[in-house]
């Protein structure tokens, strides 16, 4: 058997989807997850109203970067004209996680951003996570509404639908979804129950750059 | 051993039992579950008052459409016959499912239906999610109410009781009875927190079509 | 290995403490159920402080009414004293359980009873769960509070401390603490978002004789 | 192959590790557990970045209580310097937990503490668990202000940020960072809908000399 090229890349955004499923943050078939392998074009994607854990790995299509399939029997999910926008627009994106979770979408449902309110936020995105207004599906409405709106942060809100998170790798960017509906539940409940103030971009900055430099394993450790 | 000509039908109503039970809908004995080979005029549903996690296949009752048991030694859910009427009265209907998923019930005694705020209520549902006033369990009271206050959503809030699913399969409805509950949650969250717009008709159709067109995968497919 | 007549027993009073901690209704060590021999007189309870996951049947003390411990070399709950004095003073009385759920908990902190508000309410319990005022934990406040304060219910709310659920088998109490925690939260969900209203005596009557005459399987069937 | 003189010690802090993951308390990368040999000047705690459930014992780094690192490939957690100074300044405690679990947090971002309003705080805690004010992550700032801040009980909040937990042993600080999280969820739920009262000193003590002399099995139990 013909060994695969994007092996890696396929059990990486797999791993994403099966994640986003097991930490609550999509139900039945809603929400999705895709990588890009940059030098050779292609991209992977979960397939359209597909159970996550039915899912396997070879039930993953494969794209061009205009969303015809090159490779599976599967077709691809509807939002991947999103997915594929961000790719052309944003060299440095390697993973597109796109979800309902309960509390981001609330918030989304309501047009409330979220200020850094929180170390955790200020940690993981280092800025607010905007809302953008409600936009429709047709063509790269989506995909233009988060180019304009999104702040330094990897994932936004949208208005009556839910959130776009990413990051330099598919792994990267399901922490960004999975710390978003976190961050997102924490600062639901204390809005509820009280006013909050954000941190200071002084404060904001410390937390940023020490998680940015000095947290985590590096490459070799692995 | 005799084949059973029920065989897929009894493996679907049997799914969806559980699945509303990994799902969270249901604790202990609540909520149930049926399906309807309409060839056959045969129902198969949830056994009256049996723990979830120990149901398999073969504890399901088989009914004909007035509710007279033809197969298996458990009694029906004393909910049957509220199943009974809905496909008697609606033939598109091949599965119902029952639930008093917390966040949907919470509107139900409230009486609070759920318009279509979110796009995934557009998508699933097309319709705002009507709450029928509170009816008993006399007789086809409750049929009969659903069939009054329904929507063109494929879901229902009953007041002071719960919620009904359906859909032209069991699998259907149980996708249902999910985003209901998934929707129903979002939006109670963001009700608690400030005030929410309904998308416009014309919005909800966009979601709605493209949903009901072009997602998922053909039968051909799988 | 000699039989072990409490066998049976056994296995039901272990089952109900490993399916509050599955359920969520406990943390840690928090909470207890038991159940009780009538002919021989013989209480099995959860031993004191030790984890859910790591319990086995034989590490359930059996002590007698007194609470003098007769079997086991784990020392039981510190709760016992309250097991017991509903046992003594309720020979319909089974099996008790005993949690600190958290929406049962913070309806008790407020001093909240649950009116029936919901048909699951009516279903199960058949009036309103009380909240009793807040009591220390010498000697047999608690028992006697519970006394005091119950209602035809199967369970009470204890003010600022948790709840106790009974039945007439350690499963029977299991179920009144399982659906107690589900009623609880689905009513104060609607309580923040809304005024709820309860059914009326005629309503919850249909609602329980139904379910405590028609539903559930009957002895033979299993 | 040597034997682990550390293997006790190293075993547990792991499974604090994981039973924070497992009980919901920290997602994806953030929290952390420690545990301190107090006799061999050993701290063990959870590398930084590496998701709970493939932690493996063999993975948690050891350190001095300088933070030197001894033993181990991976680095350890960037709030190693706060459990040090913890390990410093109390000779008493023996294992330390940091977690942004969502409702102590919330109240944290609030600068609400936690009355004894419950007896399982009463309990557990014998003593409010106070909110410090923010604080930032340069040098011993974070454990300075837990040691100015703290009551008697064993867990804080640190405004803007998260709750600190510890105990004389890694799994009793478990013990307090996941029952922190329980009453802060009972508590938080009650406010919302209502006022709450603290309970007296005088009961209190009740509670927590109760829980602290009668409950739990003897070491030569186990």
């Amino acid at each position: 058997m013909k060994s695969d090229p994007l092996k890696k890349l396929r059990d990486e955004v797999w791993a994403a989807n099966l994640e986003i499923f097991r930490s609550g943050l999509v139900t039945m078939h809603s929400g999705n997850a895709s990588g890009i392998d940059r030098k050779k074009g292609l991209v992977l994607i979960k397939p359209s109203g597909m159970d996550y854990d039915k899912l396997r790995p070879a039930d993953l299509p494969v794209t061009d970067l205009s969303g015809h399939k090159l490779k599976g029997r599967r077709k691809p999910s509807v939002d991947l004209p999103h997915h594929l926008f961000l790719y052309h627009h944003c060299p440095e994106i390697g993973g597109v996680i796109h979800t309902h979770s309960n509390y981001a979408t609330a918030l989304a449902l309501l047009g409330k951003s979220i200020p850094v309110y929180l170390t955790a936020i200020a940690d993981e995105f280092g800025a607010a996570i905007p809302c953008a207004p409600y936009v429709d599906n047709v063509g790269d409405h989506i995909g233009e509404t988060i180019l304009k709106y999104r702040s330094a942060a990897p994932a936004i809100l949208l208005g009556h639908h839910g959130a776009f998170a990413w990051g330099p790798t598919p792994r990267a960017a399901l922490k960004a979804a999975v710390m978003l509906e976190d961050v997102a539940k924490t600062c639901y409940l204390a809005l509820l129950l009280g006013k909050a103030k954000a941190l200071t971009p002084k404060e904001i900055k410390k937390w940023y750059e020490r998680y940015h430099t000095t947290y985590g394993q590096t490459e070799t450790d692995d």
